[in-house]
């Protein structure tokens, strides 16, 4: 575990408390690294991260976004030819460009705690959790498979991606909100100010619309500023967007407004209703070659047609050159999908 | 009460249970009316408006938005000269600007619920909560007082507010979030539906910034229309900040974008600690001449202050010329403002 915080944390607690792993940690802050071990987060701590990754299996690199290029570096240099490195960071272009390499697959867990360090770390923090994998056409299929199982482990749902839909949908759905989070707060503080009036106890709407603003720059100028091209797009979309509502609102569109207002509903409930999961889990098994890329193909082209695989396991031939893959999904509808896409893209499949 | 829905209802259960009052209602839902006996909302249930205020002393009117001009008109024609008339609606400048009558307080409670209808009603509805009330020159001080006292006793912290100020504030810290709501939900839905990607269990900042998007049109057209102009002036505002965060992304100015953040993170932390209070109660007790508005006066220069009056009670003397309004503050501060305003406004003004 390279940077144990709240996340860092959270994953060394689950994987010893879940797994019954044995768990070494380095952090750049002597203090976090002492919490760590009294607190049982961590078996061992070392002051020199080299050292903490060397005889590893599996490395966490859970550093703020703008220190993951080198410590995943740092973390692929160290560690043996049968170990896999990962990165728990907000944003995947910039880390997975900089290291495409078989034994780096970029992670993301969408969790997170009102409090940051390695104090308020759970073993539960990612129980249900979506955890974004954004694997390549040169990562390892076995360990692609070994880290899936982990995280599966941990609690969470690890969903294939590439890093380019990742960022893409991670502004919308984490950094715009954040942005206006700002916008709303700043806006409201001056034009009370203007004002002369004390901000009323605000309903509801103003507390949850602005709850994420102001959050910690150290954490979020470097998630801003790595995903600032697609987040720049995105701003544009909310203003033409806004601008629309605007000309409905001056030209006192009463029926523009309606329908504008009826389209948020559904689209809102939309959303809500394909979250909603929990089904029985089937499982097909595919055939495929030993080569490098074919697992990472597998993930993101069922990722990409919105099919998630609930769980995998990779069993390889006795000659290596060929393998099996279990892969389980929940529901009927979702099996049936995935077993049409795996053979679409030429690989015998059955269900178990 | 006209209008028995989950306000109306509200106002009525906390009337009847925490004041003993004799509460009589119409709602122009016989459904709705029925459901309000048969829950013990309303002592009497009528089928017409002007026979179920007739012999009141006070009216609310609870009606959508739109409906409020027509009901609160009915309401001053039908009531005699000793009856305060007020509303509930959430945009004050239309229906304050159509009845600018000594009887007609317009007054806006800041709560709600998830759940619309009087089956929802609850006498605690309004515990702690801001109800703005918007008197003018010409609205009686005896009235007023009278209304003021009584939403204390259903629990609220009523604040004095011109209507002018009251839509502009609720602009930005109502209708502006729901509009960002609005089109933060519909955005994110069209960026999934043409990545073809399923929407991720996205982290609390999406669920909380979306939770009011698509509010009941029924409500929220009328709200959104009467108070288009303050509302498209936010949304102006609004681009306008977009704009700025938009540039610093797109020249990557990594000092911008966290001297921004830290500014967001400044306002809020200004924001929620200008909500604290709950101080001791202090008394000033003012002479005033009895002449309408001086009341309306007092309190909305108080308000315009940030200084806000916890209680109130009127006086008058023997003779009706003059009389003493005594007013309670929360805290040595507040009081200190109060009696320097009061002053200020020629008015002798004593601690009591």
């Amino acid at each position: 575990m390279i940077g144990v915080g709240l996340i860092g944390g959270s994953i060394a607690l689950a994987a010893r408390e879940r797994l019954g792993a044995t768990v070494i940690g380095y952090d750049e802050s002597p203090q976090a690294l002492g919490t760590a071990v009294t607190r049982g987060v961590l078996d061992q701590a070392y002051d020199d991260p080299d050292q903490a990754v060397a005889g590893t299996e599996t490395v966490f690199v859970a550093v703020p976004v703008s220190a993951l290029g080198e410590a995943v570096g740092a973390a692929l240099a160290a560690t043996p030819a049968s170990a896999v490195v990962t990165d728990v960071g907000s944003t995947k272009r910039e880390v997975v460009c900089a290291h495409d390499h078989p034994r780096f697959v970029g992670g993301h867990p969408l969790a997170g705690a009102e409090s940051a360090g390695v104090e308020h770390a759970r073993a539960d923090l990612f129980d249900g959790a979506v955890w974004y994998l954004t694997p390549t056409s040169r990562t390892s299929g076995v360990l692609y498979e070994r880290l899936h199982r982990l995280l599966r482990g941990l609690g969470a749902r690890p969903v294939a991606i590439d890093a380019e839909t990742h960022d893409t949908i991670l502004a919308t759905v984490s950094h715009l909100p954040h942005v206006l989070a700002n916008v709303l707060v700043s806006q409201a503080a001056r034009a009370l100010d203007l004002g002369g009036e004390r901000l009323p106890a605000t309903g509801p709407s103003f507390r949850d619309a602005t709850r994420v603003a102001g959050a910690p720059s150290r954490v979020w100028t470097d998630i801003y500023m790595s995903n600032r091209d697609a987040l720049a797009a995105r701003i544009d979309e909310t203003v033409a967007r806004l601008g629309a509502v605007r000309e409905a609102l001056k030209s006192g569109d009463r029926d523009a407004i309606t329908a504008w207002n009826e389209m948020a509903a559904t689209d809102r409930r939309r959303l809500v209703e394909s979250q909603l999961a929990g089904e029985a889990l089937s499982e097909l098994r595919v055939s495929v070659p030993n080569r490098p890329g074919v697992i990472a193909e597998l993930a993101l082209e069922l990722g990409r047609a919105g099919v998630n695989i609930a769980d995998m396991a990779l069993y390889p031939a006795a000659d290596m050159t060929e393998g099996v893959v279990a892969l389980w999904f929940a529901g009927e509808a979702a099996t049936e999908r995935a077993r049409r896409l795996v053979q679409e893209l030429g690989f015998p499949v059955a269900l178990a």
